[in-house]
């Protein structure tokens, strides 16, 4: 797919002197990838984009397997290579064609996800060359569409306790795929419903009665005909709160017999002697290899749910400064929505999250590829990635929900109907926040990277390290920054040496206060957990929401290094003035939400806290003639948004 | 319809020495009206009540109006008696079996709503007896089916705007109804798409020139055969988000007449003679009464959410209660969902809010029914009942949304699923937030009548009412409290004079803290609208923070006070200590999300505010063993909940 007459254009037109600020601001917030975005959205085939909220399931799914063909076709959503060869470019790609993908229906990129990112990214991450070369092409060409088949229905977030065995019969050689309980039964797997032909079915593998833990294994679940494979049994889990046009269904085996080279090789595989080899000792980890396949996926559902809340917020800005709602006192002008403070409140905060959040997701897409490609990758640099895309999935995605329903509801009547397409958008991203990992199992993960950061720098959670711990001097950090955060790390210095005197729109000591968040919560909850009982269920229960708030906090102080050193990175100069704003807008939201925590660790005065609020509302009022070109900077073309209701 | 054998049913059943929990807690939530609601649902027509979320529009809008017949032909929803006789009980009736109704689909709900409560209410409301002779019962019976045409195109929220014209013409004797430009069309008028025969038609009235404001007339949309009257364009508001059997259209008027007798008389009438009348001098008074046809509607939107809330929080209790996720640490016992304490924040704070609701929604019905029902009713009483209503449909539909998608994500991918109900209740109430009064109007609605209350008693908002104010006793109370709140009263003059010794689980300091935090924001909000340019827009407008937050910390304090009324009047011991516990965990969640506000203006301290979290975690650990009796209280039988992961 050829990108190079896009980036030529973009590169022009960053080039005019004085570019309009819509388009200033995407520049400046697609940064580093904003070419390559561009480059997508020219391949974009916009013509039949959004999908009739009023199809039925069956119709929806037609549609949508119609359109996957057209997207495909397009070169978009395609760019899938093999984990071993995988060059950089190619890794961003592929999470760049999500977002694409992401400006029409979900639906569609959701099954393109499945298809190309999930049983296409198994294939290319769980493969060895030979099965690469035999299974990867047609996947992607829409030629073997197939399955992702992780989840059983007594097991969502809990992979290592898949029931599903997957047992080496060494007499016959080949493979025995089973499902020993009614729990076992795969569901929710996107495919399975109608169209899927295999499925990478990851279950436990036992060879000669020994287990060596999850694997993955190709297994074919139906013929060309469409028809079900022996031993297979298949359900359809019907009608679904949105994604209509993902063909979810439950897959179960009753000892289905694929042939020793189904087993998906690099990490583990049988030879033909029967016997057992990995390339990874550690059983663990060679677990944790298994579910790589699944950061991949984390970022393009996070990616996804972005493009989603712009969407939303872009028809909800755009309907707010057309309509109009009571008269102007003094005047016979109607108020546009847009001048209300309660409805600035609702949209400008929102619009400053999803560029913070946008920020966070170009350095994240980054981090991935440079990691994923480099073979001599630490452990260390691969947890502190699948942290980093854990907590913002879970961070876009709850965003999307919030930030969709108040579009929605910002709209009033008009929101609801169909044809301005918010509730669609809001059914269809509403599931974003539990698959892929639930939210809250996937904020406790981050939580225990946080954590397992803060023993190797403290010296563990045991006693000694805890002494070594408290006496560290005060303010001593226990964030290590790297690559977007060093920007942040210098004005945390200077702000700390202004102290109480620091102004509240201080970059500065907006990063400070993140920073404390962070480390007093991290502190205090490696405290708490060396002095709990870490063999009680009950003991560490109780730490949970702590857990959370660490998550939390570490997240928000990453989204937040990101937006400073994206602002660095702007050379134009009106742009960079409103991202400014923007970022200002967000660390204000940000505190002011946690404003009680700040006080009651005295990180905040009460004068201090107080104006946070005015401090927010000025900001708003002061972005407020700018909104349309906020919304602009998103990237996404008018006509793309399909809404009625802010057309002619 | 006959309520006296279910009335006896119960009247024994409470009479059992050992009720089980579930059983007594639903008696004392549902308090005074207990025997009535059970009374319904030993009515209700169970089989059937849930919609198939897979049918298209059409199907749904004839589901539906089948459903309301059934429905309606067990003698729910019928109780709408001319406002000029309607006693009481009818009152009450008409407001409990909405909530009935709402046990099931609330498409049916919401036509029953239109039908009933609008479409009849406004013949009931502001009919002559003639008219409600004529009209009334053919609408309750289904056999004159209706719409209240009341929101425009151009206008939602502003009803003294609408353009719609009921013009006199003196020479033919009768009125011309019009609609002179596109944005005068009716829209999203339920019953007006596919099923209407007639509608309640509001616009302004002009008599021989002279505008007399808004009235309301019946004109005849459509004939015996369904064919669309002469005049009358109906368009199609198509697919929604949710509701898909109510079949919402626009309706625009080409200089349509209609007989003189058309004009609902009850508050404005032209004789034969072509001359004006009306009861009421004051037009701005008249208009008032136009639009308290609305409070009814308002109050059932409430109820209606509620009862969602309650669908919604029963269904994910149940499923966190069987549904296991990783096994406990030491043992081979998988841990129900219920035990984690992530888990319990979000489920029980939740039913600890839908409980207090549930208190103040019966305070409200009995304050409805009284006011409604007095001829003498004072304007102030009526102004009461106006903010009461327009705070708890915003509080009602706020948390309804919120709690249900709480629900949806703590079912995960089965809660996904629309054979698990949660997604349809999702879709199906998310419009009650802007429908009925878009809740944020509603908010500054409810401060408008705090501030009007207060100018009464400290002689207004002038100057001299402020030196008034400002110079009388610290901790005096600017609150006045009848009924419900006299209880709260006698605990806040106790637990004032503890000051901060008072205990974090004393319901005294509970209600002094929501006591102050309505108090000093209503105090300070006066004083800046009194230094603020009261024609100046954006003087006004800065304040509307400020405004919603008055608003939010009235209401919560208004649903304290019926909370603590509700367990006073709690006679089984079991069901009063949980409920004590339930109203400490309302009351300590809303003070910990205004925890901020409370410290930066002295009323907390530090160490208060950091034990909030640490209480509420503790409360949710001793309520959880208790969480189903809890979900049982609401009363809904778990047969009704049409949820099949909850099933077998």
């Amino acid at each position: 797919m050829s990108t190079i007459a896009a980036d030529e254009a973009v590169e022009q037109e960053s080039s005019v002197a004085e570019l309009p600020l819509g388009a200033a601001l995407n520049i400046a917030f697609e940064g580093r990838y904003h070419q390559r975005r561009a480059a997508g959205r020219a391949l974009w085939p916009a013509a039949g984009m959004h999908r009739d909220a009023a199809l039925g399931l069956t119709e929806a799914r037609e549609w949508t397997l119609r359109r996957l063909h057209e997207v495909s076709r397009s070169g978009i959503g395609i760019s899938i290579e093999p984990a071993q060869t995988a060059e950089r470019a190619a890794l961003e790609q592929s999470l760049i064609d999500f977002e694409t993908v992401s400006y029409g229906d979900l639906s569609v990129a959701i099954k393109s996800g499945v298809q190309h990112g999930l049983f296409g990214g198994a294939i290319a991450n769980l493969g060895d060359a030979a099965q690469q070369e035999r299974y990867l092409g047609p996947a992607l060409a829409l030629d073997l569409l197939g399955c992702f088949a992780m989840t059983e229905r007594g097991h969502g977030s809990d992979v290592a306790s898949l029931e599903t065995t997957i047992t080496y019969d060494a007499e016959a050689g080949d493979f025995v795929v089973h499902s020993p309980h009614p729990s076992s039964a795969k569901t929710y797997i996107g495919n399975a419903a109608a169209h899927g032909r295999m499925a990478a079915v990851f279950g436990q593998l036992v060879v000669d009665g020994e287990p060596h833990g999850v694997h993955c294994i190709l297994v074919p679940i139906r013929d060309e005909s469409g028809a079900v494979a022996a031993g297979v049994s298949i359900g359809d889990n019907g009608h679904k709160g949105g994604l209509l046009g993902v063909d979810n269904g439950t897959i179960s085996f009753d000892q289905v017999r694929v042939p020793r080279e189904a087993l998906l090789n690099r990490f583990g595989s049988v030879d033909a002697a029967g016997r057992y080899s990995s390339s990874i000792d550690n059983p663990n980890r060679r677990f944790f290899s298994m579910l790589g396949a699944l950061v991949r996926g984390r970022i393009c559902i996070g990616g996804g749910g972005a493009i989603a809340a712009r969407r939303a917020l872009s028809i909800a800005t755009r309907y707010a400064e057309r309509r109009t709602q009571f008269t102007h006192p003094g005047t016979d002008a109607e108020t546009p929505l847009l001048d209300y403070l309660a409805h600035q409140r609702k949209l400008l905060p929102a619009i400053a999250r999803a560029y913070a959040l946008g920020f966070a997701q170009n350095d994240l897409i980054e981090t991935f590829a440079r990691v994923a490609s480099d073979p001599g990758r630490s452990a260390k640099q691969q947890r502190a990635l699948e942290t980093l895309a854990a907590g913002l999935k879970a961070l876009n995605t709850e965003f999307a929900n919030t930030a969709i329903q108040t579009c929605r509801e910002a709209c009033g009547g008009a929101g609801y109907m169909s044809e301005n397409r918010l509730t669609q958008l809001r059914a269809d991203t509403d599931v974003f926040a539990t698959f892929e990992g639930d939210n809250t199992v996937l904020m406790q993960l981050v939580a225990k990277g946080v954590l397992t950061n803060y023993a190797e720098v403290w010296g563990g959670l045991d006693a000694l390290g805890m002494v070594q711990a408290s006496a560290r001097l005060v303010g001593s950090s226990v964030i290590e920054r790297t690559g977007a955060g060093l920007l942040a790390e210098r004005l945390v210095a200077t702000a700390r040496r202004k102290g109480d005197t620091a102004a509240i729109y201080d970059r500065g000591w907006h990063a400070w206060m993140f920073e404390e968040r962070e480390r007093h919560s991290t502190d205090s909850l490696a405290r708490r957990m060396r002095a709990a009982d870490r063999d009680s269920f009950d003991a560490v229960n109780a730490l949970q929401d702590h857990v959370l708030f660490v998550a939390r906090a570490h997240m928000e102080r990453v989204v937040l290094d990101s937006f400073i050193a994206g602002i660095a990175a702007t050379t134009d100069a009106a742009a960079r003035q409103t991202l400014e704003e923007l970022c200002t807008l967000f660390a204000l939201t940000s505190l002011e939400a946690d404003a009680a925590w700040f006080m009651a660790h005295n990180r905040m005065s009460d004068s201090r806290a107080k104006a946070l609020r005015r401090q927010i509302n000025q900001l708003c009022g002061e972005l407020r003639p700018r909104a349309i070109a906020l919304v602009e900077g998103f990237g996404i073309p008018a006509e793309w948004l399909g809404s009625a209701m802010i057309e002619g």
